[in-house]
């Protein structure tokens, strides 16, 4: 089997190229086109800002949004012996039985805005069989325990962004976002958050699912105790990945920089997704051009990670539920972007009298 | 013609009865349902708010959004007089024109989320004839200039609100938002939030759709010194809708106050309709019950109003365009609010470990 035959695996994850969306004259040009529109300049707001930026992406003066989809990777966590989370980490696997009825949150946000969805075993520790509409990406039956040893090897790090990237290959349409299930991943996101932004661990802690306060200050001490242990803060940002990430957070990076190199829209979720762009974006800076902040999470550490990132966040709704929520409940507001740019008539088309006239 | 027949108008506007929606044993139901669903507990943040709300308006726990309204109504203002405005007085039949032509944001954004529109012509300065899709409810051909004499007399706020309220009456479905249009609004508005608020004009004013600063002092200087003209601050809420109001915003308070008679949830937008709901919510507090605050505007005072009124706003993306655009933007939103209600697994029908078990 792959899952353990290290020797088929990718020594490294190839790094796409991905290149800056900046191009001044497409920028003066999707300006003109916004500012031209029946409305006070600028009274779009983020609409307006959106628009712009998905145009740069696709490089022209009419962006569009087709076929939106969103893949949600689920791993387990070995740290979950260290007593992180407020739930068992058996939810993981029960999550995804429920990824595939139809009846979690995603799903839901999924049907009402028109999302393709697509589920995968990026390495829960549970046997599914073969599933409809379950991807097969298990690298492991979960990480090591990150306080004791690295969660995982380089290899199966770089397996799983590779699957990532293929995965992503698979995607139809030019928007993309990502969820992800995994007890136990707001811990590596934090262990991750820490060391790539160098915030005290205190910072990028919080409840997750749900722990009370002195739960978070012992989910803090066992990240402190393995950042020590693991040498963690020289480390190059892929090894971080490798010792405190779970094999869906690499996943999911894979799967960004395969996306921004494809120039796709890439639909940014919250805290657990936001710490796989960290990752990302200390590899490949530029893929920040094909970013939308879909939401600014409840869990504390995000809003951190937003104000690291210098970027603006299209929802502020408390949410705090992963799985790429925040991200479809977003796409309304990233089609009414371009739909604007696409509907509204000009002042000159409806004889409206501009500023001054 | 009634227009200007005052025999035929009401001396005054009958206020509906209003009850609060305050059920404490369908609230706790509510949360009971909504904690059930497969997730951390409170991790939908505002979603959980609202389906809360609106199942106690709705006054089940499953509350459903059957087809949404927006009433967009069109004024215009004597004020202008006083150059408080970026664009001429024109540009408000203009925009009507092209809310009826299908250009205009409003146009768009009710189209991508299949919201009902009414347009109605509630004091324009302009002759529009008898056009299809034109609600005319026209109560003057503007208000008077504020600056010099009230805007309105009694009789025509009462006709305009009377207006708003069987203007109401035919709209079908459960949800109904509000948008203005009128050039000179942000002026009138100004005032009623300064009177009804006591927070000083300074903090009341903004730019409109597009003052410099200078603009935006002398716009203040205006309203202050008809604030003193007028001795308004001991004035009465339907006095001072007279006073310096828009025959679009006393109509718009007179179909809030239908609205909430009706238990239908009420979309409030920005700046101008959230100066209507001043009144309206001094007149009968209850409506604050039924009012779900879309989005805070980028006009400076409306953050001073949702603190004012202590409530939260759905969407916080820098629109200042009116015309009711951030009270549709924030519709799939109210949607996904009752679809995770209706549609999600609870931790037994899923077979999902809760927490701590």
């Amino acid at each position: 089997m792959y899952r353990t035959d290290t020797a088929s695996m990718p020594s490294s994850f190839l790094l796409p190229v991905i290149s800056s969306t900046h191009d001044a004259t497409l920028s003066a040009a999707l300006t003109a086109a916004i500012n031209n529109k029946t409305k006070p300049l600028g009274s779009l707001g983020m609409l307006e800002t959106l628009a712009r930026q998905i145009g740069l992406i696709q490089q022209t003066v009419q962006p569009n949004i087709v076929a939106p989809a969103l893949i949600v990777c689920a791993g387990d966590h070995g740290v979950v012996e260290e007593n992180i989370s407020a739930y068992p980490q058996s939810v993981t696997w029960q999550m995804v039985e429920n990824f595939l009825a139809g009846g979690a949150a995603i799903n839901v946000f999924a049907r009402q805005n028109h999302c393709a969805l697509y589920i995968v075993d990026a390495g829960v520790n549970h046997d599914f069989g073969v599933r409809e509409g379950l991807l097969d990406r298990k690298v492991a039956y979960g990480t090591r325990n990150f306080a004791q040893e690295a969660a995982m090897t380089a290899e199966q790090c770089a397996l799983a962004m590779q699957h990532g990237a293929e995965l992503l290959a698979g995607v139809q349409g030019n928007v993309v976002g990502f969820g992800e299930m995994g007890i136990g991943n707001t811990t590596a996101a934090a262990a991750i958050m820490h060391v790539m932004t160098q915030l005290p661990v205190a910072e990028c802690v919080g409840a997750g699912t749900g722990l009370a306060p002195e739960g978070v200050l012992h989910k803090q001490r066992v990240i402190e105790a393995a950042v020590t242990r693991h040498a963690a803060e020289s480390m190059e940002p892929l090894e971080v990945l490798a010792t405190f990430g779970g094999f869906e957070i690499a996943m999911i990076a894979g799967a960004m920089l395969a996306a921004a190199e494809r120039r796709m829209v890439l639909l940014i979720d919250g805290f657990i997704v936001t710490s796989a762009l960290l990752v990302a974006a200390r590899l490949q800076p530029a893929i920040l051009d094909y970013c939308v902040f879909a939401h600014c999470s409840d869990e504390q550490g995000h809003r951190q990670m937003l104000a690291y990132l210098n970027v603006q966040p299209v929802l502020q709704m408390g949410l705090r539920l992963g799985e790429g929520t925040g991200s479809v409940l977003a796409l309304p507001l990233l089609h009414a972007s371009v739909n604007f740019l696409h509907e509204m008539a000009t002042f000159d088309s409806a004889a409206v009298s501009n500023k001054g006239a």
